[in-house]
């Protein structure tokens, strides 16, 4: 049997068919144009699943469900998506609207949750029944697998791990709160931080990374200069990691799992990342003599979140 | 069937003969003695266990396992328990001693999560599949029930909730960190904050309910002043607040379980505790507008730990 995933993102759809490995077949896609509102995008969905069905040479009868993958939440009472970052979406039955083309089973789950299941399914923790993935861009999002299966909490409202207040009266978020970890911990975090130093010294790579322009420092461009030894950036990626584990430390004492993901824009730095944690960790975790979760990078990339969205139907 | 939970403080050692349903038929005790070290202790449980049977007129036929509660953790890899705070425990193979008199199977929890269990059993969380446990006392303790189960992780070093770190580089923490949530929700906080409070304030009640010595400040001076409305105390009272909410949302956000249960010394400030809890919750969860983890109080105090021992078995 087969599955579709749809990744709906902010600026496109993409869809997938995927088999029940978690191995893509074929992929396809088009624009999202969020402004027309929920109704046309659900359908440009429903669509993309009879596309990429018929682009794998696969009938409909062979593809047992589908999955979606969003940047919001599925209410459980309800079943539709009373909210979705950046598409402005209040209650939209997306189930219900998908059932008038497609008569498959339908699941949603948010998109952080989706990527941290692929990878359980298909990428770095691929088997390990209890992983915590974790998004590292313009916020912080969170996947929880437990026993190999989705967690989104009780109410769905969980797995928000960039949310967890690690720093309290510190920067305000978008949530109304003060402090959440992703203030910290995300690409924004890096970016802000990295702007600040440049203040102090102006005479760092950070800046000349930027073409001297304090607006077009990005993440990378702070990872990039601090790779390359330059004291200011080393000095703001050394409290972008602490910040990290201060967070990673908080899930490892709460939930446990065998494996962390890191996944997301700033897990781009690789190595000198995960390296940096990994020196972090060990004094930080509460159990100094007990084993506790291997940190690895995510594997899958952008695909990661139509291969997660396909298997929450399997 | 019926159960023997065993409850193993530093103070003291309690046993009782559960039923099936969590319910308490006769308890038996001694003294834990901390200083004679782990063997003695260990058979002082297993004569308890015997002794719990006879008092509660059960032959050990008819006892079906027997649960230890204790402050610290099992290491899943070797049965042993590695920590035991106050307690002095270094790898002691509590189970295997316990076997050359018992010939039952032997579960060990955490004493916050035997707790938490015994709730979600017998308590203000009975029925209850997903729970978090916190005792709000020297420390703060955690303890998981998802899906009517305990859970402690994939190490075995979960729910330590106490020591996810909400004030970056704030108090120094017994764990080596600074800012674990602990440090500001715990009675020992709330005792700190006293004593702080009433060098500025030294006509506060507080201090008049202490006799006007500081050191004799507890958690419940506190309380009793700004449940008068003693100006200084209802500061240091809504600062605990605060600070409490803002680990219970970083649970909420994180896991949203159904029930969150407040236990612990702090807990007997009873619906004073409660009532301010649940009117700051609304303003600080991520989804303002989705259900989220009702907050309730123990209910079980003392006989929790016996209970949940218990329980582990069942």
């Amino acid at each position: 049997m087969y599955y579709v995933g749809i990744d709906l993102g902010g600026t496109g759809i993409k869809a997938g068919l995927v088999d029940e490995n978690g191995k893509i077949l074929c992929k396809v896609g088009c624009p999202t144009l969020v402004e027309r509102g929920p109704r046309p995008i659900v359908d440009d969905m429903a669509r993309l699943v009879l596309e990429a069905a018929e682009k794998g040479g696969v009938h409909m009868d062979e593809v047992k469900a589908v999955g979606i993958g969003l940047p919001g939440i599925q209410d459980p009472r309800t079943g539709h998506v009373p909210f979705c970052t950046n598409l402005y979406w209040h209650e939209v039955p997306v189930i219900e609207w998908m059932r008038e083309t497609i008569d498959k089973p339908i699941f949603i789950g948010n998109d952080a949750t989706v990527a941290g299941l692929a990878e359980s399914v298909a990428g770095v923790s691929a088997g390990i029944k209890n992983s915590v993935f974790i998004t590292l861009g313009t916020g912080v999002g969170g996947g929880i697998v437990l026993d190999g299966k989705v967690y989104s909490g009780a109410h769905g409202v969980g797995s928000e791990l960039g949310h967890m207040i690690t720093v309290v009266d510190g920067e305000p978020c978008t949530c109304g709160n003060r402090g959440c970890w992703e203030r910290y911990a995300s690409a924004t975090a890096l970016i802000r931080m990295g702007r600040q130093a440049v203040k102090e010294r102006p005479d760092s790579l950070i800046l000349r990374l930027a073409e001297g322009d304090e607006e077009k420092i990005t993440a990378k461009t702070v990872i990039d200069a601090a790779k390359a030894g330059d004291e200011a950036a080393c000095k703001v990626f050394d409290t972008y990691v602490y910040h990290l584990c201060v967070g990673l430390v908080g899930i490892i004492n709460f939930i446990d799992p065998e494996v962390i993901v890191l996944g997301g824009g700033v897990s781009h730095a690789g190595a000198f990342l995960l390296d940096a944690v990994r020196a972090k960790l060990p004094s930080m975790v509460f159990y100094k003599t007990m084993p506790y979760a291997r940190v690895e990078l995510a594997t899958l990339g952008n695909d990661a979140g139509i291969i997660g969205a396909a298997m929450l139907g399997r």
